[in-house]
Order: structure tokens, then C-alpha cells, then sequence
């Protein structure tokens, strides 16, 4: 007998037929023998929809109030689920954040979990209940609702299972796990068995969306064993845990046999350039100090050699960063005179992820090559030990993959 | 300064343009310098799209996760209609009712208020904000969520006021008020300006709608004013106190001056009648014990005098339990051999309510000669010292409301 949390994205309980589907794949799992939560996300459209409906009241609703207006739409999820496996005959409670005892900071609507307190739960399974919590949300110091951010269900997901000790912790959403790429770019692309917390991030982080990031890390922390898997699906999905646990696993591939794990790709890019800055210190600190103060996440930086006493520095942000950056970038340039700004928005970022890069050290030439090979310019280069990432231009992205994915041999047999 | 409990009904806000008009009327209220407790519906048709919702994935819903679900419709509006408020400058902050410190009993669906801890709202008020509550909501003693039944916001506004010692309790709806009769049937109908708390329990047990009876009942047990008006009009509306209170106000007509304040009609009846009944002690008794064990409300009864040793029952019940009060009939009928049941649906309920009753005696009379006159058969009379009820053929029901709303003289002037 296993202690699972199962997490059912918002595509999966968007209309009665698919929540009817998802009840009977929750009491196929109980019938296993396994005491389960459930945590799940608002149906479909709905969080849109109530964004929809804050927007026409007020151009800036206060966070306090939208916290309550979009903690609804998962009130809503947990009432029908458990309504629906209630008809199939197990016994079934659904739990707000704030009832399952999920605590926040007073931060709103990207709050952070502060603490579980998993006395409820854990009482309701040992009445033999399936617990179905609401995802994304949580209770403040305050007695305030307050939600998690975008992705916010995976992490009450793994919080959950890391304060029951669960023995796994599975996500299920309408893909069938992390695949080497996006397979609407290559067709090739294939399921990706295992994969260790470090790879997941570093994908995450570079444009694969399957799992948000927040959640891996605190998997990570915690060490909670995460499968990823389709809820349409019979397929087994993604285990992503720490390298010894994966080991464990036969799964398929031994994580020394791989050279790399994925390709993935990042569209959501603005490269900037600043042209002839005085090269003296504290320039540079200086800039990014400053974009940091207005909450600008600078991805990449370069910065060329010195000639002349003048210095070149590219960078790159999220696009939803782009207007900030140009104003506080145009103060500097008033500032230093000299200084003149450059801003692209047609990048990519392109990345390979994997753990057999640490005793590889080829990997990184052998991308520079393929690329070379089909003529994609190299813009910038940042390295991690498990992964590397170009920026290259935007019309070379989706090729870029392609060929990076084949060169790799990502392919499946 | 005055302490007010404002209570908007779901027609109020339901959409952007009907919420930004219910917050200017807040902003109005507060700037003429009251304190102000906002209690608000869920949005228009959104209750019934939860139910039907619920309906899609259970044929028989537990009762608990109805509540959980129809309780974020009341949370809906809450958060819109602070953001609404909000832009318009006011400090505000929207409560659930577990937040508004309304405790229920254990009861779903249909639980009763236990007791409110204001202390909450009492603080927010202190420091100025506006507090917009989720009407028909409350916590009970397992920290689950319960709702308040049919009309429960009202009942939320009424409890507030009582707990806060509020001035008054505003109720606004789309009607102006309390009316002699349904406007939609007499158009000559006049609003009533006052209306003691036990002719409004009579009104609206009698059909009229406007106001909840068990709201009505805590106003009068904990002497709130209730002021019934319209949200999207300037009349001052009805006032709801005791005959006190009502004294006090010179709202246009002294209590003694009116020998009734309403005409109302329920078409909601059915009328049994148990024909031969034999005339011993316990048989009648037996009847409505079992109808009561089946929760049936029976409302009017006549029993005949004695023939041979047999009697007729009449009474009525409303038409949602015409088919279980027919089954226990059957069965009693089973039992007796020699009795036989007539069922009426076609039969509706005239009544006429007033206080000036008491001190005249000639108005059952005037009620009866005015029906008589009018060709209008009377099946059953039932009266109290302020209402007099008839039942009559369904098929003369708006004819009856129309003659004796006139020959009582309630038209407008």
C-alpha cells in the first residue's frame, strides 16, 4: 500500500465528461490498495474567465480581492470531483487550501508556501477518505486567501506529498511526460523515461512547460519522487527524482548511456546591447543593480573584452520584461552619455540538458558544430554543467532544434 | 454617523456595469459619513449554473460539497464588487462568511446561523474600510462550509445588523419595496411605506417574495429595522420594525389609519380532502403526525362536523409535496378501508393582511362579501389576528386579488 498525491491539471476536469474520467481513474488507483490526495486546478477556461471578469470592474484590482475571485475557480474543481467520485462509492472530502492546512506568506497572488500542516489529511486517510484539495491556493497569517502564482497547483502537489512523506507524487496533464523536445516541433521527439531534479530544472527553466520549475526545486529539497503522465494516457510517463532513486529504476536507460536528455527552446527572449560603456568597475554592476530593483530576471550576460577603455555588455529578459528594461536602460545611457542601446526582440533561446555532460566535456562543441553545420549563428553562449544554451536568432529556432535533436540522436528507435 | 448593513441581491450585480453602479451607491452611502457592512448575492443566474453543474456529474450530490461549490458564487461577487469599490477610492475588503465570523450549525444546505463573532468586522470598521460580506455563507464547527438555503443572504444582513447593532438593515432589490400586491397582476398597487414585522411574516408567508420569512423572524426577535428597496431606484422604500418603531417614522400613514396593508396570493397550494373518516378520537391526529414524519407542511385545515359518525379533512400543502403527501394518504387510506382522498391542485390562496384587523372586527366579513359579489366561491378560511386567508378555485385567483385590493381601497391615490 502507497501514500500517492495525484495532481489533475485544469484541462482535465474542463467539462463534466472528463471530470467523470478522472473520478474513475482516481477509485482505479484506490482499488489498488493506495491511499490517495488529489490535488486539482480550476476547469479549462475558468481562471481566464474570472481574469476576464476582474478586468472589466477595475484596470488594477487590489491582489487581496483577486486572490479571493481566482481561488474560486479550484473550490469549484474539488466540489465536482468529489462529487463524481462520490457516485462511484468511495469515501471522498474535498479541502480548501486553508482547510488542508496550507500556510503563506502575505504576499498575494505569488505567495510562497510556508508551512503544511498535515494533521486533517492525515486523520481523513486514516478514515480510508480519498482527500481532494484545491490547488493554488493557501490561507495567510492574515486568515487571508492567497494563491501560489502561475503553475501553483504542481507546487501544492509537491508540498503535499513532501509533508505526508507520499511515496510519489504524479502530475498528470494532457501530455504523456517530458519528451526530448516539443513534439509539435520535431515528430521524432520522444518520451523521456527518467530524469534527475538538476535536468528538470535546467529544462524547465529553458522553455519546457510541463513542470513548473518552483515545484522541482522544492521536489528536490524534499526529495519527491515526481511522475509525470498523461491523464488520457496508459503510458507510464516521466520519473524525475534524484539520481540514486533513478538508478533504482530500470526504466529503460542508465543515466550514464545518455549524452543529453532534451532540447528545448525559449522564444520569450529580448536580447539588449550596450554599445561603448566607460570601462571602469562598477559600471556594470551598476546596470543590474538597477534592473534587479524593478524586478527585471536577467537570463544570460556576455560582456566583450575592453577595447579602447570601452566595453560592449549583451543581455537577455523575458519579453514581459522588455518596456521596463528599455526605460531603466534609457536613464543609464542619459546618464553616461557616451552609451548607446541596442534591443532585439527576434531571439531564441536554444538549450541541451543533461546530466552525462559532467564527464562529456565534448558536448558543447559537438552543439557548436551541428549548429555551424547548418548555418545558425551563434549570438551568446551560457554553460552550466549540465546544460548549454545559445541564443541564436529567432528564424533559425524551430530548425535549430531539429537538427540539434537528430545530431543528438534524441530520436526514438 | 450611522452604522448601516447594506444587502444587494444577485439582479444587483449581475454583470460589470450593474456592480460599478451598486459600488457608486456604496461610495454615496459611506460619504455621507456612515460606517457600512455590505452583504452581497451570488451574480444573477450564477447559482442555478453551479447546480446545473453539480446535476452534470452527480444525479444525488452530497450535501457538504454542494455547499463548497455554491458558496464560490457569493465569492464571486464579493471580490468584484471590492475592486469596484475600491477604484473608486474607498478603503474596502471583501469576507467570506467563515472570515465574517458566522458560525453555523452542522447542517448543509439549509443550516441555521448559531452565532456571529463581529469582532473582525467591529476592527475594520474602526479603521474606516467599507466590509463586503458573502451573504448566505457560513463555518461550522467542523470548519466545513454551510450555506443558509433559499434567501439566505438576507438572512446574512439581518444577523450582521443584529450582531453589529446596526441602525438599519437596507435591503435592495429590483422592486422599490413592499407592495400592496404584485404590481405585475394590480397595477394600481402602491408601495407600502411601513409594515410591522408580523404583517411582513404574514405578507411573506401568504406569497410575497420580497423579503425571506426567517430573515424577517431574527429582524423581529432582535428588533433590526429592515428598510426594503429598490437598487436602482431613489424611493425610500418599506420600512420593516415594530409598530413602535413604525409610530416614530411619519413615513405618510399612521398604523391605525390602514385597515390592511396587502392583498397576496399563493398559486404553490394543493388541496386534499379525506372523505368518511370515521369520527373517533386519534384519526386526525394520526393524519398529520405521519404527514409531519415525512416533513410535509400542512397549512390550512378544516375538519367538517360530524355525519353518522363520519367527518371530511381538508387541508393544503404546497405543490413540491403534492406526491409524498399522496403516498402516506394511500397508505392511511389502506388502513382505514372505508375512506377515500380527493387531491386539488387547480385551488390558489387569497389573503389579506393587516394589523388594523384587530381593532375591526367586520373585515373577514368585508373579505367574503367582496369574493361573494364577485361570483368567487370560498373552499377553505383560515385567519390570525392580522391575516385572513381564503382558498379559491386557481382559475379566479388574479380576478380575486383584483377586487379586493380595490375594494379594500389600496390603490394608489
Amino acid at each position: 500500500m502507497a501514500l500517492v498525491v495525484m495532481k489533475f491539471g485544469g484541462s482535465s476536469v474542463a467539462d463534466a465528461e472528463k471530470i467523470r474520467f478522472v473520478a474513475n481513474k482516481i477509485c482505479a488507483k484506490k482499488k489498488e490498495g493506495n491511499k490517495l490526495v488529489v490535488v486539482v486546478s480550476a476547469p479549462g477556461d475558468t481562471t481566464d474567465d474570472l481574469l476576464a471578469m476582474a478586468q472589466n470592474v477595475s484596470s488594477n484590482p487590489p491582489a487581496r480581492e483577486m486572490d479571493v475571485l481566482l481561488s474560486t475557480g479550484e473550490m469549484i474543481s474539488i466540489a465536482l470531483l468529489s462529487m463524481a467520485v462520490e457516485v462511484l462509492g468511495e469515501k471522498v472530502i474535498s479541502l480548501t487550501g486553508a482547510q488542508a492546512g496550507i500556510a503563506a506568506d502575505t504576499n498575494h497572488l505569488n505567495a510562497k508556501v510556508k508551512k503544511i500542516n498535515p494533521k486533517k489529511i492525515k486523520n481523513l486517510l486514516a478514515k480510508n477518505h480519498i482527500v481532494i484539495v484545491a490547488g493554488f491556493q493557501a490561507i495567510n497569517a492574515n486568515g487571508d486567501i492567497a494563491t501560489l502564482g502561475r503553475g501553483g497547483s504542481d507546487l501544492t502537489a509537491v508540498a503535499l506529498a513532501a509533508a505526508l512523506k507520499a511515496d510519489f507524487c504524479e502530475i498528470y496533464s494532457d501530455v504523456e511526460g517530458i519528451f526530448t523536445t516539443d513534439p509539435r516541433i520535431v515528430k521524432e521527439a520522444s518520451k523521456i523515461n527518467c530524469l534527475s531534479y538538476d535536468e528538470m530544472l535546467e529544462m524547465a527553466c529553458s522553455g519546457a512547460q510541463v513542470l513548473q520549475s518552483r515545484s522541482v526545486e522544492v521536489a528536490k529539497k524534499f526529495g519527491v519522487i515526481i511522475n509525470a503522465r498523461g491523464t488520457f494516457s496508459q503510458d507510464t510517463g516521466t520519473i524525475v527524482a534524484s539520481e540514486e532513486i533513478i538508478k533504482k529504476f530500470n526504466g529503460g536507460r542508465k543515466m550514464e548511456a545518455m549524452l543529453i536528455s532534451g532540447v528545448t527552446f525559449d522564444k520569450n527572449q529580448v536580447k539588449f546591447t550596450i554599445i561603448d560603456l566607460p570601462d571602469m568597475p562598477g559600471v556594470a554592476s551598476k546596470i543590474f543593480i538597477n534592473l534587479a530593483k524593478i524586478n527585471v530576471n536577467v537570463d544570460m550576460i556576455i560582456q566583450s573584452a575592453a577595447i579602447d577603455k570601452k566595453n560592449d555588455i549583451s543581455f537577455t529578459v523575458s519579453k514581459s520584461d522588455m518596456k521596463k528594461t528599455l526605460i531603466e536602460l534609457d536613464k543609464i545611457a542619459a546618464e553616461l552619455k557616451t552609451v548607446s542601446v541596442i534591443c532585439d526582440e527576434h531571439v531564441a533561446k536554444v538549450s541541451i540538458v543533461g546530466v552525462g555532460m559532467r564527464t562529456n566535456p565534448g558536448i558543447a562543441a559537438q552543439m557548436f558544430d551541428i549548429l555551424a553545420k547548418n548555418n545558425i549563428n551563434i549570438e551568446m553562449i551560457s554553460t552550466s554543467d549540465i546544460k548549454v544554451s545559445c541564443i541564436i536568432d529567432e528564424v533559425d529556432a524551430m530548425k535549430a532544434v531539429q537538427v540539434l535533436h537528430k545530431g543528438f540522436k534524441l530520436s526514438k528507435k
